[in-house]
C-alpha cells in the first residue's frame, strides 16, 4: 500500500458511528414526518442507464457533474444517480399501474463529480418527499406544509421559507418587462441574500438595463414577506395578465392551507433547476447563513419526459447534509455518543466469564444495548475502554457476584454504586440510564 | 425514449412501497440485534478507489465481477464495492486510533457484475457485523451468537448454524492428509448439501484419489453434528496436530459459550472466500433449500493488508437478499401492506377542505400517520383509491362533520362506522387499527 495511510476517495467520506448515530437519529425523525403524511418509501438503484439521466439537469451536470462510466463487456454507458428525482420519473414511467396520486419518500446517496471543497461533496445523502399525479394548489401546500414540520422536527430552531412561482417569474419578467431571456436578471436576483440590494441593484445596472427598468425590477423583488400582502402587491402590479393571475390564485389556495407565520412569499426566490414549473420553495436558516437547507417546487414536465404523458408532481428535497453541519455549528446536535452500548460487563475474573456472558445476555433479552470484555483485559483497561466510549452503566462481575448471583452496577455520571440480583438486573440498569 | 417503457438497469431493481416497508421492518430488526450487541453502525463509500479493493477477493471478482470505471478527468480508477468488509478494513486502517475491539455493523449496498438470474442481483443490501481487534474464542462466539438472534429475530422458523475452522480445514487436508493443493477436494466437499453423500464419493474418485483416501475423506465429512461429539472425533483422529489442536482448543471454548441447540459442528463445511484464517460459519435454513442465508468467520490477515500491522477481525454477513426471498415463499413474509398510512380523511364536500386539512393535522399531531385527498375526486373514487391501497381507517368529511366539529370514522375489516368529536379522533382511529 504505497503513499501511507489509505483513504476514502477524495470528497467521498467514511462516517463513524458518532457520526453514524448522529444521521440516523435525524433521518429516522424525518421519516417520521414523511409516514405522518402518508408519504410511503421507495428505493431505486444506484445505478440507472446513462440515456435516463441524459437530458435531464442542463448542460453543466450532464457534462461535468454526473459519474458516468461504460460497461467494458457490454459497452453500454451507466451513471451513478445524480439526484432522487429523475429515478422517480423514470420509477411512474416503468410502472404505468402506480396508483395515483402517488406520493414517496426516499432517502438514498447520490454522486456528483463536484471539486471537493467544504460541505461540497461527491456522495451525499438526499432525503426527498414528492407527490406524483395531483396539480392543485392542496398537494404543494402539503409540500410546504411538510417541509415545515421537518425542520421543525430536527430541531432547527429559526427558519423561514421562501416561496415563488415560476409562472410569476416568467408573466412578469418575459411577458410584461419583455425580456426573450431573463436568465442573466434571474442570475443578478438570485445574489439578493449575498449582496443585498445595493448589490443586485449594480448588478443589474451592470447588465446595461436603462435606470427605469432597474428601478422597476428592485420594486418587484422587494415584494417578500407575508404572503397576504406580497399576493396584494403583486395583482396590483401585474394581475391582469394571465400566467401571473393563474400563479397567484395557485398560491393563495395554497398559501391560505400551508398557514405557517414562518412562510413567506418572496419575489426575489428564483431557484436553479430547468425542470420547475409552478411554485417554489426554499428553506433558508436565520443562523448560520449557510443557504437554502431545503428547496423544492412543482415539475409538471418531467415524469411526462419518461412516461409520454402528462403527469403533474411536486416535492421538496431536505438538504441533511448541510443541516447537519448547520446544527453542529449551533450545537443543537453533538457527536458526543460514541456508542449504541449502554451498559459494558466488566469481567474482573477471567473464571468467571460464563456468568458475565450469561448476565449480558440476560441485559439483552430486557432490551439493553450490552458489549462484554473481549479482549481479556485487566478490569481497569476495560473501565478505560468503557469509560472512552462514554458507556454510561458499567457492570461488574468478579467472584463475589457470580458466586452471590447478582451484578455491581456503576453509573459514573450519577455518581451511584449499586449490586442486585440478576434477575433485577434489567430495571436497576434502566434506573441508572440518562433520561 | 426508445424502446418502450423505461427500466432500471438490467440485474438491478425498483423496491416500491410494498417492497420497502417489507425491508425496512426486517433491516430495523436486525439493526435492534446488532445494536443489542453494542455493534455501533458506520458507513463507508460505495465508490473506493480500485487500488483499495484489488487484490482482495481472488481473481474471479477482480476480473470480472468488480465494477470498476476510470475517471474521464483525472485518469483515475474507481470501483463500486463488492462487499463491506474490505471497505471495514481499510476504514480500520484509516483511522489508526480507533478503540479497540471495534464492532461495527454496516446495512449497505453492494455491486457485483453478475450475470442477472432469478435470486442474483447486480445490486443488493449486505447487512454484516464484525469484531475488529480480538482474536479470541469469545469473538467468535459473539458472531454465532449474533447469527442465531438475528435470524431468529427474523422470524424464520428452522435453520442450522453449521460451524468449522479453516485451521481445522488446512491441519487435516493439508498437512495430516498431505495435499499440496486441497481446493478440489474442498470444492468436492462444498457440493454435499447439492449431491448428497454418494455424489460427493463420485467427484473425489473422479479426481483419482486412491479408495482408502476416498473413504477417509468420507469418513471425515461424516463428522458433523452436535459439537461435542464431533469435536471428540475430530480430536480422536488428528489431535496429534499443532493446528488441529489449536482449531479444537479454540472451537471448544466458542462453542461453549455460544451454545445453542441449532449450532453444528461440520467438517464439511468450506466456504469460499480466501481470506478466512480461523472459525467459519455459515447458517442454512431447513425449507427451503437454497443455499445459506449468513455466512461469515475469522479473518485475521485482512485488516493487516491495509494497516501494515497484524488485526485479528470476525464477523458474519446476513445475506437479507435471500432471506427475503425465502420468507416470502413460506409466506412468513408478506406484500399486502402497501401503504404506511392509517387514516384517509375522504372529503365528501370540497366547502369544507380547510375543515378536513386541520382534521389531517390534529390526527398526525397523534402519531398517526394521515393521507388526505389531493385529486378532487368524488368520495366514491376516494374510498376506491382508500381501499385499493388498505388503509385501514377512514374519516369522512362532509357538511355534517364539518358544522358539528366531528369526524365519521370507518374501519372495513372491523365492521364499524363511528361519529367522533375532533379532539376524541386519535384516540378513537387508533382503537379501530388492526393490532
Amino acid at each position: 500500500m504505497a503513499g501511507g495511510r489509505p483513504r476514502p476517495p477524495r470528497g467521498f467520506r467514511d462516517f463513524p458511528p458518532e457520526v453514524m448515530i448522529l444521521r440516523k437519529r435525524l433521518l429516522s425523525r424525518l421519516e417520521r414526518v414523511f409516514e405522518s403524511y402518508g408519504f410511503d418509501p421507495l428505493d431505486t438503484p444506484a445505478v440507472e442507464y446513462w440515456e435516463t439521466l441524459s437530458g435531464k439537469y442542463g448542460e453543466e451536470a450532464e457534462s461535468r457533474l454526473i459519474w458516468r462510466f461504460q460497461d467494458p463487456w457490454s459497452g453500454r454507458w451507466y451513471a451513478l444517480r445524480y439526484d432522487l428525482t429523475v429515478p422517480l420519473a423514470r420509477f411512474v414511467a416503468s410502472n404505468p399501474g402506480l396508483p395515483m396520486p402517488f406520493k414517496r419518500y426516499h432517502i438514498g446517496k447520490v454522486w456528483r463529480h463536484e471539486e471537493p471543497q467544504k460541505g461540497r461533496y461527491r456522495e451525499f445523502v438526499q432525503c426527498d418527499a414528492d407527490i406524483v399525479g395531483s396539480p392543485y394548489p392542496e398537494a404543494d401546500a402539503e409540500i410546504v406544509s411538510l417541509a415545515v414540520d421537518s425542520i421543525d422536527a430536527l430541531g432547527l430552531p429559526g427558519f423561514r421559507v421562501r416561496v415563488n412561482d415560476r409562472r410569476l417569474l416568467a408573466g412578469v419578467f418575459e411577458e410584461e418587462l419583455g425580456f426573450d431571456n431573463p436568465l442573466p436578471i434571474y442570475r443578478a436576483i438570485d445574489k439578493l441574500d449575498k449582496i443585498g440590494v445595493e448589490g443586485v441593484r449594480r448588478e443589474l445596472e451592470r447588465l446595461g438595463l436603462p435606470g427605469s427598468t432597474v428601478e422597476r425590477i428592485m420594486e418587484i423583488i422587494s415584494w417578500r414577506g407575508r404572503p397576504g400582502e406580497v399576493l396584494e402587491s403583486v395583482r396590483r402590479g401585474y394581475g391582469s395578465n394571465e400566467k401571473v393571475r393563474e400563479a397567484l390564485d395557485h398560491l393563495e389556495e395554497m398559501l391560505s392551507l400551508a398557514d405557517d407565520k414562518r412562510v413567506e412569499l418572496d419575489m426575489s426566490l428564483v431557484r436553479g433547476l430547468d425542470y420547475y414549473t409552478g411554485p417554489i420553495l426554499e428553506v433558508v436558516l436565520d443562523e448560520p447563513r449557510i443557504g437554502s437547507v431545503a428547496g423544492g417546487g412543482r415539475y409538471d414536465g418531467l415524469v411526462g419526459m419518461f412516461a409520454g404523458r402528462d403527469i403533474p408532481a411536486t416535492g421538496v428535497s431536505i438538504g441533511i447534509e448541510r443541516i447537519i453541519d448547520a446544527g453542529l455549528e449551533l450545537g443543537v446536535y453533538s457527536l458526543d455518543v460514541k456508542t449504541v452500548a449502554q451498559v459494558a460487563v466488566v469481567v474482573l475474573d477471567r473464571r468467571y466469564y460464563r456468568y458475565a456472558w450469561e448476565a449480558a445476555r440476560i441485559l439483552r433479552r430486557g432490551g439493553l444495548n450490552v458489549r462484554i470484555d473481549l479482549s481479556r483485559a485487566s478490569g481497569q483497561v476495560q473501565r478505560r475502554k468503557a469509560s472512552r466510549l462514554g458507556i454510561p452503566v458499567l457492570a461488574f462481575v468478579g467472584a463475589k457476584e457470580a458466586e452471590g448471583g447478582f451484578l455491581t452496577l456503576y453509573s459514573a455520571a450519577k455518581g451511584e454504586r449499586v449490586a442486585v440480583p440478576l434477575g433485577e438486573a434489567v430495571k436497576a440498569v434502566e434506573r441508572l440510564l440518562p433520561s
